[in-house]
């Protein structure tokens, strides 16, 4: 493994009734002046939005509200955040909602704390020392942002979508009750984990560094979410899968499972390309990105494939070739995308080849991406193309 | 799984030249009176004294000195390091050694700001509320002590080995070099794989709870594990061994494996007790009464010793009876304890049956031991007959 350092300071809070039991000791440690931020009102459909204020207003908080964050997050509504917490003296910012919720907050604490316009942060023009306390309430298995740093924003006008990070953005706490997962429609469960399946996938196809246990902590992640994907799905309020299934989205990006690791990370490049031009689902948008990706490096290492292929689908070497095996693997990552109905090329989009230059052109315009090959323009379209 | 409660701080580095890099940074920020907390002088023998005095010196920094600290850290050690805290206003305590000198820091950090009898926090007849702010460097692959907030203190006066933790005790920072364990000797290499191994395993034979990520996750450290220490014995200074053995200690006990578990830790009572009555290395302990509790509790759950023999040891279970794959799940336990040279009998330690009923007494003092079976002192003393 590469030399390393860890440090992941949130709190975290798994399971039934810990929102009650927990969440006004956790939220007034901070203050009593709260931004409550969420998305499009599902929280409220469906009682978490009572849940919570009742327990704010119980413990005394003055909440300002930031809702309507859009999936695919978007500078206009952070900047609206900051402007909230700069008017109204905001101790901390409470997230309730999924992956975009979470990142939108992200960029308001970074940006309430920031003297700057805090798009330059993302830009990497600039670096935050500081941030706003922020706390989370997860509804969607997918991202992981409950218990990492990083957070990704889409410029509307610029057709840019960034990701930043900053050691003042884990969250202090996040709450994670499978239960407020129960009504996510099966669409967005598909999406949620292309999502972490993704995240594994990353950090799987690193450099070469020698980390066999990190490798069998990713698979460990990998197999389950592909034996609970299909149980979610068909039983959508089933306790144990939809716990399991959150809990291997937090663990895929909280940096447990590749310490030491340089991930690949030019699929996420590829596809924030796609869903800044298009404004796609990130998970619809990996799921297709990634077989197709995989299809382009296979030659680079291919005994990294035979072992994902053995180890997680049972694949049996028996003496194959190498290559043989690892032609298998990428064929059964396509199938198991097949199999939970997550979508397969741009086509289902209606997405045609109009921008796929210009978005390998954006895509490595800080440099050539990927760590397991480094991919430049050319590659970056050869790969869009193949997954028209 | 349970319910759970995350929290972690530790700033975990490892890795070559990571002390170097960045330990002057770390202990600076906590103050310039430190106290080096070490064991029987191979630290100085090694020259990581050296290096780690030269760091200090440059640094600015003052520093007290505690060496001597013995396996199995005895209470009368803590004390005195708790005077030299308050004696000359100590602000870290930097623990430069394996387990039993991290835990000897330990509880001199929450003795140094516990007003009473540090004793009493182990007895659990007080609470700390605080403590000095710790750092480590680790010598030795084992306790995973350099990730978490527990330590075990032995009393020799009334033959007690009892272990504490506070949410103050968990390491800010712990260095981790691989290299800083090359010259731990054969057997000190053995034990410390029984006291990882033996983590995983207590962790692994939980009360029936769902959790089949953590599963896979534990199975991984085990199997890691299995296949590294004898690379580790064989070259003892095989970089790759050493750290993956280091990597495998240090997420085998830091609580990121077995969120939402309760696992079994009967096995680490019994060995307290032997370890508190004759002075044996821990790890040596563990290894004697592990497969003799495999075998006293093998019919209460013969599922999770198949799956453990499937998953890890690959065995084929092919139609055969589930509880004859657990018993050959055990033989294959046993086996690898043997295959690494670690002690299988109490005798092997000149270890008679003169104080096991009083063992057994003690340890159930606090109640019934063990979660997957709860063991009371008969069966406790049937174990240890077993082990003799």
């Amino acid at each position: 493994m590469n030399p390393f350092r860890f440090h992941n300071p949130t709190t975290l809070y798994y399971g039934r009734g810990q929102i009650e039991a927990h969440l006004a000791e956790e939220v007034t440690k901070y203050g009593r002046r709260v931004l409550l931020v969420y998305g499009g009102g599902s929280i409220k459909r469906f009682g978490l939005y009572d849940k919570v204020t009742r327990i704010l207003r119980e413990a005394g908080v003055t909440w300002w509200e930031l809702p309507g964050v859009e999936p695919n997050p978007r500078l206009t509504t952070v900047r609206k955040g900051i402007a909230l917490c700069r008017d109204h003296d905001i101790q901390l910012i409470l997230a309730v909602g999924g992956g975009s919720v979470l990142d939108c907050a992200k960029g308001i604490a970074m940006g309430a704390k920031f003297d700057g316009d805090v798009w330059d942060i993302y830009l990497k023009k600039a670096k935050p020392t500081d941030a706003l306390p922020l706390g989370t309430i997860l509804t969607l298995a997918a991202t992981g942002s409950e218990m990492n740093a990083g957070g990704v924003i889409t410029n509307w006008e610029t057709k840019e979508k960034i990701g930043a990070s900053s050691p003042y953005t884990f969250p202090r706490f996040s709450f994670c009750d499978p239960e407020n997962t129960y009504t996510v429609p099966r669409d967005q469960t598909v999406y949620g984990a292309c999502d972490m399946l993704a995240h594994c996938f990353e950090h799987y196809f690193h450099e070469p560094a020698h980390a066999p246990l990190q490798d069998r902590l990713i698979e460990s992640v990998i197999q389950t979410i592909i034996e609970y994907t299909p149980k979610a799905l068909e039983h959508p309020d089933d306790y144990d899968a939809r716990e399991t299934l959150m809990y291997c989205s937090t663990m895929a990006l909280n940096g447990m499972i590749n310490m030491g690791m340089q991930g690949d990370w030019a699929c996420h490049a590829i596809e924030h390309e796609i869903s800044a031009f298009y404004d796609i689902p990130h998970g619809g948008g990996l799921a297709i990105v990634f077989p197709n990706w995989m299809d382009y490096v296979l030659d680079t290492d291919p005994a990294r494939f035979a072992q994902l292929g053995e180890r997680v689908f049972g694949i049996d070497r028996n003496g194959r070739p190498e290559a043989q095996v690892a032609r298998e693997t990428v064929d059964r990552v396509r199938a198991f995308y097949r199999s939970i109905g997550a979508p397969q090329r741009l086509a289902d989009y209606n997405i045609g080849d109009e921008a796929l230059e210009r978005m390998a052109q954006q895509a490595v315009r800080f440099g050539p991406i990927g760590h397991f090959k480094k991919l430049e323009a050319a590659d970056v379209l050869d790969i869009l193309r193949r997954c028209l």
